[in-house]
């Protein structure tokens, strides 16, 4: 995968278009770099946001040596070559009382009963399950395996050391994440600012979704769900309006979202028009322009491209499952590339096999993504209808539990082949 | 799987678990009553949320014929008959503007220019594809091939009919639910309320994260991790405090959680002392009391499960990844129930196959759960690394990318197995 795609500007008319494969690779070669701006968020409000710097733990966590089980803690020694012939036995000369801080351990041959979590005493090195003992009163116990140095102990600074990272520039904060800061201490950290990205709508068709329409206008959808797609990558959509088919007016919208923004999204009206509009607008927006226009997939074929300095401007198509399709594939991995995560490779979605239950033709040199909705049924895989609706129809999309993709290279897919569904958010 | 588990009050002592299957079956058959409560969000609100009654289309979406390529609006029966040899030709009489309503459509034998999303003018009843002609002139198109009637186009309603049921009551709302919401001008919408889940913590060694501990003391790190997650879950958690080893002071604090929560999770102190007074507090606090304590899973095994009345109630064990374990398979379900979804028995969690990179016992007759680093390879599947610190440590699951399940009835899994990786969020 290391070959390099070269631009296709010259490829600019609606036949050689890139496989999906070299698409992505293209834009992967092209993507600007991750974000570098920062703020401080409240541990509560860290959920799904990316450290922006190392953090090191203030703290050794735990504090103390801390027991993991319920017994005895003892000294190991006491109990070397303890067995069920020649049981040792200690005297309980004492308790571990939750919360409080022991200042004196057992003497030599004595042990002090002690919880889970429990500090151990000082002079103890480890601790006896409780089940491996035997009470001979209140006051005595018998302890039939020796237990070594060190065990059913937690030591200070074994979850965490002073001074180590805790966690790591680029590291997704997850619940365990915002634990361990809790554990020591930290209330507020620095993140990545979210990555932010302006949505304009374009048409002289499209009127706001809270408006009553007017004779030959329709609401706009697209723009709104893409944002709520957005939204649900926990980065931060801003809507600029909609831009009519004029080039002043989408030319100043387009500038205005690229200066506040780290993507901008063009949500097409699919009028030749305005497509060309589109198209001659977001080359002029910055270097190196347009990185493609049009991907070998169906639906979402007519996606543009494009890298304006470091802002990232995609025209994406008209008719809303086209808007979504294209929206998962090139926009959800450059959303998460400029987050300044780590990049760990690994799926950001859900998926499930399930048997399809009918027979799907596609063109052989185009990657195919087909809607499906899921029957579960008992005791097998789900069953995958493919719903086969329109890309102008975003009920068929409403139907979707997610969608599956046929390959470039296949022709289709047989009724009762086993497909992954990629399951939408 | 229809057989009843009864109760195991009489097996409450520590030895006679449930296997992980009986719990879980145990669980489902207990659950209360899906929520009814009701609140209205705004459109944008309702991302994540679930729909509490029916919702009406009050429209026909689209509201007028709309062609759904550029091309041509013509009668189809203009061109029927046409071939390569025998071409129609047809003259441009006219053009659909955008945004305009046409009023007057082309006389017999002529057509109207239209572009996608273009409103069909009266008369027509299809479109041919710009593709499928040759222009003449400005005013003149040669037909190649015949069109269907209706082809080319999407009728009116054909996204969604006026009075049709847009989303059922359950209904999960995704982008594409908001986006089709906004196509029928709907602005607020009726969900169910967010679950509600009550948070305790419960020890006496155990203060508050933003407090420094005295001697003896350290801070609260479940709590605040379990909130992170049912925060992730689309719910509403609620902190209630500390609870201290005391019974009054524990009965108050659930009783006043279990007033105003669908849930309760009781954040266990591990100590014996506590883990008793939980068991005692928990059980008093509504019919059937106390379903469940003790699942063979590891970690997680001494897992409280109580239903209050309608109230479910979660003694959670006190080790954090214990804790984060119980919470995954038995929290986590049990808030979806509640939530008034329509249960489409999917994953709510991402997977990836990966190579397991050395051997690992585990004892037959218990489900054990182990935290997996992953290593992404290339060209390969990703290297899955167990990671097999205490489950006393919560660093061990910052380290963590997930956690693999290895079955009851195995007794471990060899290295080069490949293996299920279910991601942590």
């Amino acid at each position: 995968m290391n070959q390099t795609i070269k631009t296709n500007r010259d490829m600019l008319g609606r036949v050689d278009t890139l496989s999906l494969q070299e698409a992505l690779l293209f834009l992967q070669q092209n993507l600007p770099p991750c974000t570098t701006r920062k703020v401080k968020v409240s541990r509560d409000e860290a959920l799904g946001r990316i450290c922006s710097e190392d953090i090191f733990s203030p703290e050794n966590l735990p504090p103390y040596p801390r027991s993991t089980m319920d017994g005895y803690a003892v000294r190991a020694k006491d109990t070397f070559g303890a067995s069920e012939k020649l049981p040792a036995y200690l005297e309980i000369s004492g308790e571990v009382i939750m919360g409080q801080f022991p200042t004196e351990g057992p003497l030599p041959g004595t042990c002090y009963s002690i919880a889970t979590g429990g500090i151990l005493p000082p002079d103890t090195d480890s601790v006896i399950m409780l089940e491996h003992t035997v009470a001979i009163d209140g006051s005595m116990i018998e302890v039939t395996q020796p237990v070594a140095t060190g065990v059913n102990i937690i030591n200070v600074g074994e979850d965490i050391k002073q001074n180590e990272i805790l966690l790591a520039a680029g590291h997704l904060i997850r619940p365990q994440e915002i634990g361990l800061l809790s554990g020591v201490g930290l209330g507020t950290i620095e993140v990545f600012r979210r990555v932010r990205v302006g949505i304009i709508s374009t048409g002289d068709e499209i009127v706001s979704p809270d408006q009553q329409p007017p004779p030959g206008k329709i609401r706009d959808m697209n723009s709104v769900s893409i944002a709520a797609q957005v939204r649900g990558l926990n980065a931060r959509p801003a809507f600029y309006g909609i831009a009519t088919d004029d080039e002043e007016s989408l030319t100043n919208m387009i500038r205005e979202a690229k200066a506040a923004n780290d993507i901008v999204l063009v949500s097409g009206s699919s009028s030749v028009g305005v497509r060309d509009l589109g198209e001659k607008v977001i080359e002029k927006m910055g270097s190196p322009g347009i990185l493609l226009h049009g991907v070998s997939i169906k639906p979402g074929k007519p996606v543009i491209i494009a890298r304006a300095d470091d802002t990232m401007i995609f025209g994406l198509p008209g008719h809303p499952v086209s808007a979504a399709v294209a929206f998962e594939l090139f926009v959800r991995p450059t959303i998460q590339h400029i987050s300044g995560i780590t990049a760990d490779n690994l799926p950001q979605y859900r998926t499930v096999k399930a048997r399809l239950m009918r027979n799907l033709n596609s063109a052989s040199g185009r990657t195919d993504f087909v809607r499906i909705q899921l029957k579960i049924t008992p005791e097998r895989e789900p069953e995958a209808y493919p719903i086969l609706g329109k890309s102008g129809a975003l009920s068929t999309m409403v139907k979707a539990h997610g969608f599956i993709e046929i390959a470039e290279k296949l022709q289709g897919l047989k009724e009762g082949a086993l497909v992954e569904v990629r399951l939408f958010d």
